[in-house]
């Protein structure tokens, strides 16, 4: 368990408390209701994300001005995690808090005929953010790895060559000045099927759910599996993977901002100098 | 003046009140302090503008829905104005209001060459929504008949077909299921000074500023010219101009998203029906 927030000597960071150890990954015996870092309950995990909002709206117009003016510096968050773990509830949440100017969401579906016959990182390469931005991958390369195994869409030999494919990508990426940030929203089994429930009863949910979910469903114990070999296999220095108990939807949101709120805080972007000389700019705007 | 909100009867709506009227547009009559349709003062506008957002999130969740379902309804918001007159701003506090995977926002420079070769609308429409998406244009194809007139870059004939082409272009849009909202900030020349004033007083704002924005500046009446042109000559019943008064931010904000939110709600979007047996599916969930 965290140490209370009392003890800063003692406190580690967000990425610290959620970053996976890829020797021992087990993720039926993480607590998918667990809070890891944090010690309230909804209501103050609420206002905690709300308070981290300044936070976040400095460090992301820093980024963005640093990639108006010439700057290489980005970052990727890779959201991924079963149906209903919410990718798309993090993004209104979290991804809602920053200036909308300086986001970009892709959402990765199954890929087109064109797209596979380019390999399965032409796509996600098309898609990356521009320097400044803050990119949201919602789905990404990892279904590559994920549904890919489940489903058998490709042979264990390829999915095999994919995750050194995908290390190798996420390196270089790194290097260009991306910073990756990837994290599994984790529910429980029993989370889901609450979830889907309320899909079905609710008439104004009823687009948000497909019966296809259902089947994916019933590979829950597959797609863990495949999961833990994705998460242990791409887990680097450079781009390493956290896993966020998200069966509690107010401290998943929480830890995701706090892991962005992270990340941008150790890029450690000053805001920039001027290129002009300001006294003679002043000048002429007074004079105008 | 609009009417006060009590009396039901009388009151217009935004879009009537900010509309502009193509016969007899003078843009330096307009009181860019003023604050039609709304009475009180910033703190009342503020608190009104957060009061929009259940109604933002619902009428653009239904909206997503939709083209999530195979439907093609979207909205294009169209930002313009002079430098410093709030189109960051209103991105971040109005779209900002917004689910973020619902909206494209898309800022347009000077065009390469490459897009000037293939015609000023080619770009354009490269940018559009996909349905259900809101897209945002910071700039657009109005450029090419303001810049493009003020700074002499097009002759006057091709500025003068570039209006129709504008019209039958924005026209097809429509039939096509897109909302057209165009939107017009307008602020005052010494409102803009005092902005481009506070950039370059505070070194955190400096990359705002650009030297080319004092030789913009000294066209102002050129441009405010041109833009009585651009808004009497492309203002159709299908995709009217708005001018909205933009020197108080608040009231920026929280007319754009009465512009936007009547825009949806006239939409008159329903929640999507099941497309699946939801009995059948529901007891598939429980065996699950």
């Amino acid at each position: 368990m965290p140490k209370k927030a009392t003890n800063p000597a003692e406190k580690r960071t967000w990425s610290q408390l959620l970053r996976v150890d890829p020797d021992h990954l087990e993720l039926s015996a993480l607590d998918t209701r667990a809070t890891p870092g944090f010690d309230g309950g909804k209501s103050d995990g609420r206002a905690a994300l709300q308070a981290l909002e300044p936070a976040i709206d400095e460090l992301q117009e820093r980024l963005y001005a640093h990639g108006r003016t010439g700057g290489h510096r980005r970052l990727l968050l890779v959201l991924q995690g079963m149906d209903t773990s919410g990718k798309g509830g993090t993004m209104r949440k979290t991804v809602g808090l920053m200036d909308p100017q300086g986001v970009s969401i892709r959402a990765f579906g199954a890929p087109t005929p064109e797209e596979r016959r380019r390999g399965f990182l032409w796509r996600i390469r098309q898609a990356l953010p521009r320097p400044g931005q803050v990119g949201v991958f919602d789905r990404s390369h990892y279904e590559d790895v994920l549904a890919a195994r489940v489903r058998k869409l490709s042979t264990p030999d390829v999915i095999e060559r994919r995750y050194a494919a995908i290390n190798a990508f996420e390196a270089e990426l790194v290097e260009s000045g991306c910073s990756v940030l990837k994290v599994m929203l984790h529910i429980s089994r029993a989370e889901q099927k609450e979830r889907l429930g309320e899909r079905l009863e609710n008439p104004e949910k009823h687009w948000k759910y497909a019966p296809s979910d259902l089947a994916d469903r019933a590979l829950w114990d597959e797609y863990q599996h495949a999961y833990e070999l994705a998460l242990s296999r791409c887990h680097t220095d450079a781009a390493p993977w956290h896993v966020v108990p998200a069966d509690r939807k107010w401290y998943r949101n929480l830890a995701v901002a706090h892991l962005v709120v992270d990340r941008l805080r150790a890029m450690d972007l000053d805001w920039p100098p001027a290129d002009f000389d300001v006294a003679a700019e002043r000048a002429k705007l007074r004079a105008s």
